[in-house]
């Protein structure tokens, strides 16, 4: 029986200090070019790059002090179109995008003091934008995933989920595939994007500085069109949390 | 530089069909023993099986016409301690586990006809007693993650989580830690073993019929102790969605 290659999955280093003056495409292409030798960037490959640095090239930095819970507050709100639930400083939002998440996914980690992070504008836009600079730069097609941190409902502990995708199906649709037993499955649809997200943030960790990671060896079937906004974002009417 | 390892992720072949005269661990270590090659089961390695094979190992089967709404709805009932959400014939509930999920976890796929997987009775417990085993046929000290599918709020398509693990911590406690910044990170508590278990989905898929991989490369600062039910599972009263 042939084997299935199974995946391999490293951080990227040496990526430095993004600011907004980086042009986050070229830094990436410098340290991911053939001199990478076997880490270079291949052809297939999926690159899953964290919104931190991300917003950072973007300058999605805006002005806050960080002890100050009515700034905080406002500037969640500003960049929230629902408040789902409050505890203290802590809210739970949708986002201009969609995503409900904690404070927005305004970010005080990893940034200079008095400066917040906001997410992208269109963090899908971002992902097409970075894997055509990548195809332009390094001749190689790619997929691209942006990941955030998210907590989650009834579950201690967070993981990285995908908030931006290009050149992905973000969710596997395997409705109507047989399962081993020969049978119809039903409401089996993956979302490969988010597994592919908390994977490489395994390798990255949140204290390592490494921001970016490669995931190797996807089957082809993955790689296709999709955005997070399209795929993933649950509409509030199909939602039964909100 | 010194470059870090990465990970690795397969796929385990050959576990053919499971019941409940199964020796889960026995069959297991038929296929990762020595002659597996560089597949072989290694120390350190993290072992995710998946709760269908758990589940019927144990014999946690009974009876069902899959074609009964109202025989489906009772047990789910029975398997849950909360009803959080009805729609139809889809429930969210809290199990007699503290999970919250569609249908108690009751599983039709990839059963035969006329009978429904149960979550294992104790998920940790079957993770703990797995390791035990495995250890005992192969003489190698690795960690388990019992690993199911789970819809989430708000995020289209499924995932893969942890239900039990064994000899992982599952999650890493990075409060305190500084971050690249060097300032003191806030609510870092990252879900290792849910992001393994999505890990392992990848190589898995739902319809190849692998119901078990291997994670290769994990720190071995993860490796510990700690439970699914002592540390992932929400408590109702820190909960903002129950």
């Amino acid at each position: 029986m042939a084997e299935s290659p199974g995946l391999s999955i490293f951080a990227i280093e040496g990526i430095g200090e993004v600011t907004p003056d980086t042009d986050l495409a070229h830094c990436l292409a410098d340290v991911l070019g053939p001199d990478a030798g076997d880490r270079a960037l291949q052809a297939g490959d999926v690159l899953v790059v964290t919104q931190k640095i991300v917003s950072k090239a973007e300058g999605r930095l805006v002005a806050l002090d960080h002890d100050d819970e009515a700034a905080k507050v406002a500037l969640i709100e500003a960049e929230s179109v629902r408040v789902l639930r409050r505890r203290g400083s802590l809210l739970i939002t949708e986002t201009t995008h969609g995503f409900v998440c904690a404070n927005a996914g305004i970010d005080l980690s990893n940034v200079q003091d008095g400066v917040a992070a906001l997410l992208p504008l269109d963090p899908d836009r971002s992902a097409r934008r970075l894997r055509a600079d990548l195809r332009r730069a390094l001749g190689v097609e790619v997929a691209v995933v942006i990941s955030d941190t998210f907590g989650r409902t009834w579950r201690e502990g967070v993981t990285d989920v995908a908030i931006g995708t290009a050149g992905l199906t973000p969710v596997l649709d395997l409705r109507g595939t047989p399962d081993a037993m020969g049978r119809t499955m039903l409401a089996t649809q993956i979302c490969v994007a988010d597994e592919l997200a908390g994977a490489a943030d395994l390798v990255m960790g949140k204290a390592t500085g490494a921001p970016a990671a490669i995931v190797r060896g996807c089957p082809e079937g993955w790689l296709g069109a999709g955005s997070v906004a399209d795929s993933i974002v649950r509409r509030p009417e199909d939602d039964l949390f909100r």
